[in-house]
C-alpha cells in the first residue's frame, strides 16, 4: 500500500525539508526562505512535524505532554511520530505538491531516522521499515541540515543555567543526533545538504537560497 | 530492540486475549471469566485496546474522535493502534505477568492483523513488521475468537434501523474481518481458538472456561 502511494506522488511542486538539532536556527531560516519565495511569486505552504493536520496536532499534544511525564516508551514515541507523518503526507503534502505548491516542512522522516534510530538506538531496520510504511519511497526534493555543536544550540534554547545542569548522558544523545545527520548527508548526498550553522544568519540564508534555487 | 524486549517477557503469569467482531459478546464473556477466575482465587488484570495506559487512553480518544470525522488514513490508524499497544505491553502487561497475574486483554495484536491487514487491505507484511516492532515475538498464551455472523453482531450493537441503513461495502468489510479471524485460527491453531458465538451465553462461557483451564 505504501509503495502504490509513493508512486502517485506528483513532482509538480517541490518539497523541501529542514532538519537539525535544537537551537540550530531552523525556524528563523524557514521564515526567511518562505518570505523570499513569496516575494519571487511562488506559492508556498509551511508544515510542521509532528502536527500539520487535525489528527497530527492531537498526536503532537500527546508527544508534548509526555515530555513532562517521561512515561512514554521509545517505540510508542516513534509510532506516534510516524502516525502523524502518514496523515500529513496524504492529507496536506501530496495535494499541495499536485497543485504545484512549494511545501516546506520543519522536520520530516529524517528526524525519525536520526532521533529515534541513532539517538535512541531503536533498530535502524525497524525505523526504515516504519518510515517506509508511513511515507512510501517518496523523499523530499531537498533536505537542508543546519549543523551546529549541540552545546551552542542547547544553550541558545535553554539558557546558560539550564544548560549547565544538563547531564552528560543527555549531551551524548545530542552528539549522536548531530553525527547521525552528518552520516545521513554522506549516504544521501544528492538530497541532503549540510549547512554550517555557526556562520552569520545572512551567510546561512544565502547558502540556503542558492541550494533551493538549484531544485526549483 | 523489539527482539530483546520480547525475550525478557516472563511467563510467570498468563496472558489471555479476546478477539472477534462487533457485537460478538466479548465484553460479557470477559466479565464472566474475570469473576470466575477471581472466585477461584486468581489475581486478574483486565486491559483494553486501544488504551489501558495514560498515553494509550489519549490515543484512544484520537481514534474515537476520528470515527466521526472520517479523515484519518488507514496507515495513521494502524500506527496509532500499535503505538498504544507498545506502551500497554511494556508499562502494564509485562510487569503484571512478571508478578504472576493473569492478564486479560480485550483485543490485542490480532485485531490489527485482521482489521487493518485483512479488513482495510493494508499490506500484511507491513502489518506484521509493525506489530513485531510494537510487541516483539511475544504472543498471548491463549486467544479466544468469538465467531459470529456480522449481520447478527452489528444488529445487536447498532439496532435494527441503523443496521438496515448500512451499505453493502461496510458489510463486506465485516465479512472479511470474520474470515480473517477464521484464517488466523487455522494458521495459529495452538494459540487461537474459535468459539461459536451463536450459542447460548452459558454454553459459550463453559467452553471459554474449559479452554482457559487448559493454560492455567
Amino acid at each position: 500500500m505504501a509503495e502504490d502511494f509513493s508512486k502517485k506522488m506528483a513532482k509538480k511542486g517541490k518539497f523541501i525539508t529542514f532538519e537539525g538539532g535544537e537551537g540550530s536556527g531552523k525556524s528563523t531560516h524557514i521564515e526567511r526562505l518562505v518570505t523570499h519565495l513569496r516575494q519571487e511569486g511562488y506559492h508556498v505552504l509551511i508544515a510542521r512535524e509532528p502536527g500539520g493536520t487535525e489528527v497530527g496536532e492531537q498526536i503532537r499534544n500527546i508527544l508534548q505532554y509526555s515530555k513532562q511525564s517521561a512515561a512514554m516508551v521509545p517505540e510508542t514515541e516513534l509510532l506516534l511520530f510516524c502516525a502523524s507523518r502518514a496523515q500529513l503526507v496524504r492529507q496536506v503534502i501530496q495535494p499541495a505538491l499536485n497543485d504545484g505548491t512549494i511545501v516546506i516542512c520543519d522536520r520530516f522522516l529524517d528526524s525519525t531516522t536520526v532521533y529515534q534510530g541513532v539517538g535512541r538506538k531503536v533498530d535502524p531496520q525497524a525505523v526504515a521499515a516504519i518510515n517506509h510504511f508511513a511515507v512510501g519511497a517518496y523523499r523530499p526534493d531537498l533536505t537542508l541540515v543546519i549543523d551546529l555543536d549541540p552545546r551552542i544550540g542547547l544553550e541558545r534554547v535553554r539558557g546558560r543555567e539550564l544548560f549547565d545542569r544538563m547531564e552528560n548522558q543527555a549531551l551524548e544523545f545530542y552528539d549522536r543526533v548531530r553525527q547521525g545527520y552528518l552520516d545521513l548527508a554522506k549516504r544521501e548526498n544528492r538530497r541532503v545538504k549540510v549547512i554550517d550553522g555557526g556562520q552569520t544568519i545572512e551567510r546561512i540564508a544565502e547558502q540556503i537560497w542558492s541550494l533551493v534555487k538549484g531544485v526549483l
